[in-house]
């Protein structure tokens, strides 16, 4: 059975404007790989519900999840609820479970339940809600859609209530070689290889690092035995072309 | 005369499997913000030809620029300006100019135009060649398209190259204030001056900072008078609501 596919997509004017580095794709993308889900594509758009509803009509109907991220807040740009809502043609109002977890949330810290803070218990109808132990307020899950904060300590904590609750595959097993050889003279080496393992994908990264220049190549699998076959013939490959073994460094493991 | 609009399309399984995280749309965001243009839309896709050719075919329509990243390298997995040859219809072939480019280069560094090397030189019939200081493989542009490198120096100098020679609108012009209170207690004031300034684009970003509890409020918009004008408001509301002026700190500038 091959793995699950997932989407992300991330709502926000401040990363397109440039003034917020995204953090929350890289995250999501390690977590995903590491549980056998296979992130396929993302996109990024303002906080405008028309291009935010096209987004996410595009994206649950092609991979088997959808995360987002951002646009839950209690403020006038917060419209991903309503957004979702729109997408799936439900409505919206605000929900009792949603509003215990808020006001749980607020008596602990000394605050009150005020309109703009219970704005966030609008959740679509026929949602799941999604833990939230950082700031109380929850996202959710509609169909194959996983509605997560943007704020990054709430994200991460969003992503580990619900990553557990999703069917995995078999995790991306990775190896990297670094070699310090330009990524030109062993571009067709790495080709043939690529020819002979057509279940692995095999990428070269360029470097430049303290004036040496190199190519991190990094080889792909779920089947660590036919990832560390493949490694095995790349280094014969590397060694073989005149590189020697001080010039060839290989970390296995982690995406 | 409104902006013109821009996508940036990311092509790797790099970032998509976390190996990697992509700062490259955040510079071009911020040198597009500097140079009035919008960027609208950012999507991440895999290294495959149909899923490169649908994102290209999307955004180059709707867009007035579209600016890839990656993928245009020496290797098997450097399929980008084969992808964009497919998207516009047009032939694709090693271009006497762009050889004589990687050739001077090489020829700089002491080494030779090999045949992996010279794929480097396969350009789309039709296309303009964008210059590459870095590292002598040049990016180009097609139609609207503009086709960069993803090594993020590399990347960075082409952004240089190739941006001075597209028509510029009104820069973005953004003021931000740092506020300790919580999103939630601002929510409607925020709203209410959203409403009143309609031109403005005004948004609000949580934050948790050595224990304190805070929100960066950011005022963007194309005509700094207005955006100063809001940013007084802002001020006066939150003095009003009770917050003295050490809680509330501006800064102004660049996004």
């Amino acid at each position: 059975m091959p793995n699950p596919t997932a989407a992300m997509l991330v709502i926000g004017d401040e990363i397109l404007s440039g003034r917020t580095q995204d953090t929350n794709t890289n995250h999501l993308a390690r977590a995903l790989s590491a549980h056998g889900i296979d992130l396929k594509e993302v996109r990024v758009v303002a906080d405008e519900q028309g291009a935010i509803v096209a987004a996410l009509n595009a994206l649950r109907e092609r991979f088997d999840h959808l995360f987002t991220s951002g646009g839950i807040g209690p403020t006038h740009d917060d419209i991903t609820a309503d957004s979702v809502a729109a997408a799936f043609g439900v409505p919206i109002s605000v929900r009792e479970d949603a509003r215990a977890a808020l006001e749980a949330f607020y008596r602990k810290i000394g605050g009150d339940l005020t309109p703009a803070r219970l704005r966030m218990a609008r959740i679509p109808e026929g949602a799941r809600l999604i833990d939230n132990p950082v700031s109380g307020a929850p996202g959710f899950s509609i169909g194959n859609v996983h509605v997560l904060a943007g704020v990054p300590s709430v994200f991460r904590a969003m992503v580990a209530s619900v990553l557990p609750t999703l069917r995995g595959g078999r995790p991306l097993h990775s190896e990297t070689l670094r070699a310090e050889r330009g990524e030109s003279e062993i571009a067709e080496g790495l080709g043939r290889l690529a020819a002979a393992f057509p279940a692995l994908a095999i990428g070269s990264y360029p470097f430049r690092q303290e004036g040496v220049l190199g190519t991190n190549i990094v080889i792909r699998g779920e089947d660590p035995k036919l990832v560390a076959e493949a490694m095995a013939r790349l280094r014969a490959l590397l060694l073989g072309a005149g590189g020697d073994a001080a010039s060839v460094r290989a970390e296995a493991g982690g995406e």
